[in-house]
């Protein structure tokens, strides 16, 4: 017998399960609400389109769609890209399976056992999970409603840091977006101290308002690395994104990518050309946007409603993405918030919400919770956040 | 600026692009008969089934097959591939990316800095690739043509290692597989030393003659992790392969496979399932087999040919697979072989193969080369191989 645990490389003891797939487990059930998983809407798949296109692709393509393709990524794919972009040239293109995989390959390429990567607190729990494995310190840097606190952040570079890593745009966990100031304040201070940007954007292209703001990619191109994907605004289920960022960052990510898969699926990298090739993504996105708004705008009212009457409950106002981030006050006789016990409760009473705690390296967030509206139905929506409000206003011994 | 380089990870030190696509570019001259890429052959890709299969997705379950998924595969794609295999559960399958992913997250999960990892010289360089980054040693077994020398790999055991990498089937470079003899000798040898294998099974289904042997993991299932895939017997485009081993070892292995990519293209998994439902797969690897049989046997008559006349080449003779391992003698006069600086002059004469060397992880294999005769029509083997032929009787000072 081998024993395999014992086995196991060292890296593998950072490796944790998702707290937020353990979570979605439990909300199997038919009759819990949930706000807990960040799918994107399956009705806004553009599933006719997809076959169409790949009609087309297997009749003129059939025979290069389907075999061996180059690591950096589809040509033509890298052009359409890079042509979404100010200032990019295709070989600033270098296409991923998802952004998770961009995340693991700048932390294989860029980070050290024992290297500091600045991240906001909270952040993305999938960005942290990309980065473990490579026995990384993390130094985590406080938010508000505005994103990274500047102040903050540069205490942070100053104590020595590897990398940054930024959500600019409506922020998984917090919905949140980093002010045109701060973008400035953040691409300074990471100038000042020398430091490399991974700018994750999953969300910049779900917008609701408001005038779109520079990447911080265009603000230092020599600096940052930017990630972008298909699984927001196209469809997940391709397992499509890229990477934006000089030729000579992208170098050993390139060869790591080749050890890591060779390729990304050409077949779907073609299909992804063709289906964008006309300008169906901006169509497209013109209806992706209006929905999750309108579903934004459910969420909020059903909040206000619910948890709005001064008891100290906050939550953030998104003006794009499919997050708020909500804060518990401590209860009425000064005990601290737990959301992740409350979370067990919470399905008991029939909804679901991802406990603060997820998205932040070091602990902590237990007085936080994050709420997706991208799935539920407005029923759902204001049943749901009926049943939280009860739940919360009971747990921290407000009037009910 | 940012000097990246300066930035990069030490691990980047080991990342070394393939020679195998170098080679690849410079064969893309219209005139140049190349045998060096391992492409599976265009011709039998099957277009016609693969569109169907993707229009009753689509319309089946368009919402399921462009969402996310689960980490470990969808769930009937798990059941079929366990059904092929003898003694196996869903739960013991992990879908991948392709097998070279497979092999990452192996070596990413059971190999730390400085481990010896066990494989044979030559070895396919993929695995040497996705193994490097993780800054491990080898020890190299010297091989016949029935594979490992047991003797040779008894030593290498002993010496210490975390890892036996094994091509049983039809390998990757030399076409030639493990007789049942040695099968049993491996798995008895790495039992005694406690060492895990790594079985990479790409070539297996494409036997052109003679009885199937057990895998190794048949043979020693609590010690094996297999690796399959669809590249080679229906597309590589769709990067789409699996893991079979205990749910023990695979533990590691979905965590870290979450932290990579989270999940497989969830569409491409559910076009294969439609595919391979209704026995697909079985009459098209018919086709499969006896279209490489045929290849094989343009190639070997064309080798008999121009270098059978006794002049000390050797070269294998597979009964499956893509693949035939030559090895050239000390010219005339004495002077070694060098079939990488060989290799240039071969492109100028208008063929391609690649050198042994890239197969070799600490050297040596320079008197090596590695023909494909997957994608070449019978006249351009014949041709090719005339072309051959003559550089390297010329550069051994043999007759012309």
């Amino acid at each position: 017998m081998v024993d395999w645990a014992a086995h196991a490389a060292a890296r593998t003891s950072r490796l944790k399960p998702s707290a937020i797939r353990e979570i979605l487990k439990l909300t199997q059930r038919g009759d819990v609400i949930s706000f807990a998983g960040g799918l994107p809407s399956p009705d806004l798949f553009p599933t006719t389109t997809i076959g169409a296109a790949t009609e087309r692709v297997l009749r003129r393509h059939g025979a290069t769609a389907l075999q061996y393709s180059t690591t950096e990524g589809h040509p033509p794919l890298r052009e359409w890209v890079a042509a979404r972009y100010a200032n990019v040239a295709a070989d600033d293109v270098q296409i991923v399976s998802g952004s998770q995989q961009g995340l693991d390959l700048v932390a294989k390429c860029y980070l050290d056992p024992g290297d500091a990567v600045v991240v906001a607190a909270p952040t993305y729990t999938g960005a942290l999970r990309a980065f473990d494995p490579y026995q990384v310190r993390y130094r985590t840097v406080e938010t508000d409603d505005d994103g990274m606190v500047p102040e903050a952040l540069e205490a942070a570079l100053a104590a020595g840091a590897k990398l940054l890593y930024v959500i600019p745009n409506f922020d998984n966990p917090t919905g949140t977006h980093l002010s045109l100031e701060r973008r400035h304040a953040v691409v300074e201070l990471a100038g000042r101290y020398g430091v490399p940007i991974l700018e994750d954007d999953p969300y910049g292209e779900l917008r609701f308002e408001g005038a779109e703001l520079p990447h911080l990619r265009d603000l230092a191109p020599e600096r940052v690395i930017h990630a972008g994907t298909f699984s927001k605004t196209l469809v997940p289920g391709f397992r499509l994104a890229w990477l934006i960022a000089s030729p000579e960052a992208l170098e050993p990510i390139r060869r790591a990518k080749q050890a890591a898969d060779l390729h990304t699926s050409t077949f779907v990298q073609a299909i992804a050309v063709e289906i964008t090739a006309d300008g169906f993504l901006d169509e497209h996105l013109v209806k992706i946007r209006d929905h999750y708004r309108s579903q934004r705008g459910y969420l909020l009212d059903a909040l206000d409603r619910e948890l709005g009457g001064g008891d100290g409950f906050h939550w953030t106002r998104p003006s794009g993405g499919m997050f708020v981030w909500m804060t518990v006050p401590s209860a009425a006789d000064g005990t601290p918030a737990d959301t992740t016990a409350l979370a067990h409760d919470a399905v008991a009473a029939g909804v679901a919400y991802v406990p603060g705690e997820s998205f932040y390296p070091d602990g902590g967030g237990l007085d936080g919770l994050r709420l997706s509206y991208s799935v539920a139905t407005p029923e759902q929506i204001n049943t749901g956040i009926a049943r939280l409000g009860e739940l919360l206003r009971r747990a921290t011994l407000r009037d009910v």
